[in-house]
């Protein structure tokens, strides 16, 4: 280990080196529960690409593993420390290296903060999509190690589909360039799509060319109220069988309703059974959303709420944000699930969640990103009752073979990380997970690279 | 030899087998011009997943090449035979499986023609919108093979974004199934990325589940004329600059102009340096021409002249879908470039090309997606002439070359098959290079699946 501080030293400024265990042990582990956390031997914070390089070298000739990290927002366990490991944080290495409005591309570095790039492309009249309800924490870095969603997905996808070209360093240190400027190209096999969420375990990225696209108008919401969560989901399903594109289209249960109202007292209804909550940025927005309010109330809505402008909109929006804090305090703390199925399933696997929560004698409050069939069933329990905490793990399995069953795959943005690798391997199956074992060998020879995640 | 066909046909009904040489020469070569093209020993036309499973684990015990084949409508040789292989046709396979309008999916086997595929979800008020101008007789497994574009990009992307998932015979006959049928999901490595746009190199695609987007309006184009190349890119840097999204905005030169008039007396304006063609399918398309046509004034337009109607519309595609054929008739052959740029290069890329053909002597015609800045320089040349062949083969290098410097790619859309071999690994660098050819080895550790393409 001195071996392994001298060599990262050698090339590095020495606050870039931190070894003090009380600041160490605060990069150990990310947001989610239920996952170990092992003690890193250093967190080095590089701040150039030549930097990365070292480090990587250094621990490829060591055998040291590495843990890639953002801003730790994960929830999966993806971003924990392994006992003796470097973890490599990227959060200094935050520049916004060029806004081209021409070629609607941004060049970043990996530490950008997720809205700070948003904020400064909205300046120069673009928008960047993917919107994690992190996103005043999160990193692009660790956007794109877990490929991440939000709320605009329905309408403009997920975070894969903005990368355009990567800068990773490999394993031993070399530089690897991905992709392209252009918009289109097809040259070689497509390895940025590789590295987006491979959760650190293929390279680390230094650089990132994204996709922009033009800011859309400001969107304007409604909220429907439905007796029932099916009668909900019915909704969802023939807005979309319908032909309209929101750019948003939440759910929300009764139980994140009360809870959000509990944190923020928001004055949502409280005695609706699921809130479905739809925006369109399009030209005519109050057009569509009277569309939408019909095919609501003929699903059996028994009330739909027109937002008046973008602001109350917004307040909307930030309910639907808070939903997973307000959850948190419900019982102390949560499992947050992230489960997606086919849209056409989505009534199937609500019912089949409250199921599972009266089985197991708990609280699940579900809040989804319902036009996209992505569920977020979150598990509330008293961390400080050992027996819920068993029943909350033994829950969030039976959501996910839930999911499986329905035809959905267990994570629809938060990844694999630790919490879900035994889940893996059931989704992909033999011949998948024998290809990802080859592909990890391609990259990590030597396992360094964020070992013991995924699979 | 005769072992390969006895073991084929142990498996495969009689007509499935095809090793008449008269017949299988047919089958030797895709729409390449400079690509050399094997004999193969056999054709198989299968039409179960079963019976390819059956060819890939003969061929892979006799450690036989095996080519992937669609419809042969590729541009680079990347589906031409070579010596004693089996030439593995999945236009057998052209089932339309499902077509479902909530999750909007279609999911298909390989053969189906993309246009058949586009008017049966037209049909259910649905759209897949990768419309290469071949889309009458390519396949979906060949659209997928090259990662194909068309005209429709600008918009609504590449094949790419609309492959959520794969079944995929590998190299030794196993099956592997990737990605979802779900709206997201990010679980484990995207595999499915990676077979679009291997052309055949890593996998046989025999079914794919594919996104589907609810249909559009009709769209509504005008015409501008410009004085220049470079007045007409500006207007596209200005159009896309000011956050216009147009379903289509190609660019058409003087000598495709002729030649389209020519072919099909299109009566498009002769005197003009190039034509752009702008599309919109929004809600009020006619607004959005107006303030395009004012920009491109503003550009140096000399004319600007919108459709009356769809139908006008429609007319004026169907001059940019003939250039290809249209500049075919000039000389007699001509080998099509594709290589495409970041947008504010695009003038300085015709620019380029023009110089390019006055110092060969030859005619270059150039029709370009020009909102993606992807280009198609088309060398005409006399077939009987091999100076002037030599000459249409040096220049296509040299356009490589150019796209290469100003910050492009080899191909935006038409794949590197064989024409593009060497380019490629100018293109990707040594890091690049090494990583594609240890990926083929997992995916094919023989090398019998399509050998001697890519790289
Ligand atoms: C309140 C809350 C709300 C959330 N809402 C959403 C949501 O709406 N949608 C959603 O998708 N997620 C959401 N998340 C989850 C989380 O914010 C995202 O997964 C986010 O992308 C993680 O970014 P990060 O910078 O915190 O990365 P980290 O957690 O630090 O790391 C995530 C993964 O990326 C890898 N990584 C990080 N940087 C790099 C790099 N430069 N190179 C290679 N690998 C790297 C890490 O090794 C790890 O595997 C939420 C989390 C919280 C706490
Ligand atoms: C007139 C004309 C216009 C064109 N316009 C365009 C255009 O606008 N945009 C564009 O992108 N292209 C265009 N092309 C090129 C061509 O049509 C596309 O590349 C198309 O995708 C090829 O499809 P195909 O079925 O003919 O495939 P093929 O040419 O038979 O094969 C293409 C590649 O895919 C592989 N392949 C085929 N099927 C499978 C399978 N099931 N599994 C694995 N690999 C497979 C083959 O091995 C080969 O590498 C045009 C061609 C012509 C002749």
């Amino acid at each position: 280990m001195g071996d392994l501080l001298d060599r990262l030293r050698a090339a590095l400024p020495a606050e870039a080196v931190v070894t003090d265990p009380d600041v160490t042990v605060s990069y150990a582990r990310d947001m989610a529960g239920f996952c170990e956390a092992g003690a890193p031997a250093a967190v080095v914070l590089p701040r150039t690409v030549e930097q990365v390089q070292h480090v990587m070298r250094t621990a490829c000739e060591l055998r040291v593993p590495v843990v890639p990290q953002g801003a730790r927002t994960g929830l999966s366990g993806a971003a924990n420390a392994v006992d003796g490991c470097v973890v490599l944080s990227l959060v200094k290495m935050d520049r916004i290296l060029e806004i081209d409005p021409v070629n609607r591309i941004a060049v970043v570095e990996p530490g950008v903060v997720n809205a700070v790039l948003s904020r400064a492309v909205a300046e120069r009249g673009l928008y960047y999509p993917p919107d994690p309800s992190s996103w005043e924490q999160c990193t692009i870095g660790g956007n794109i190690g877990t490929g991440s969603g939000g709320l605009c997905c329905v309408k403009y996808g997920v975070t894969a589909e903005y990368v355009l070209g990567l800068d990773v360093v490999l394993a031993d240190g070399r530089l690897l360039r991905t992709g392209r400027r252009t918009a289109k190209g097809v040259a070689g096999y497509d390895l940025t799509r590789l590295f987006v969420g491979s959760e650190g375990s293929l390279g680390v990225v230094v650089r990132a060319v994204l996709a922009l696209r033009p800011a859309p108008p400001r969107q304007l919401a409604l909220a429907a109220e439905f007796p029932s969560a099916a009668t909900a989901c019915a909704a969802v399903c023939s807005i979309m069988e319908r032909g309209h594109t929101p750019s948003l289209l939440e759910l929300m249960d009764r139980t994140t309703i009360r809870a959000v109202n509990d944190l923020a007292r928001m004055g949502l209804p409280e005695t609706t059974e699921a809130l479905l909550l739809a925006a369109f940025d399009t030209p005519d927005p109050a057009a569509d959303l009277a569309a939408v309010a019909e095919l609501c109330t003929a699903a059996g809505a028994t009330a739909v709420v027109p937002a008046e402008d973008a602001a109350e909109s917004e307040l909307l929006l930030q309910a639907r944000r808070l939903s997973l804090p307000a959850l948190e305090r419900v019982t102390g703390t949560t499992m947050i699930d992230d489960v997606a199925v086919p849209r056409s399933r989505l009534a199937a696997m609500l019912d089949g969640v409250a199921e599972i929560a009266a089985r197991h004698g708990l609280v699940i409050g579900v809040c989804a990103h319902a036009g996209d069939g992505n569920t977020h069933p979150v598990v509330c329990f008293d961390p400080a009752d050992p027996a819920a905490a068993a029943r909350a793990r033994a829950s969030f399995d039976d959501i996910m073979a839930l999911g499986l069953d329905l035809g959905g795959t267990i994570t629809g943005e938060h990844g694999v990380g630790l919490l879900k690798k035994d889940w893996l391997a059931r989704e992909l199956g033999p011949v998948s997970l024998d290809l990802h074992r080859s592909l990890k060998h391609v990259f990590d020879p030597y396992g360094i690279l964020n070992p013991g995640k995924v699979f």
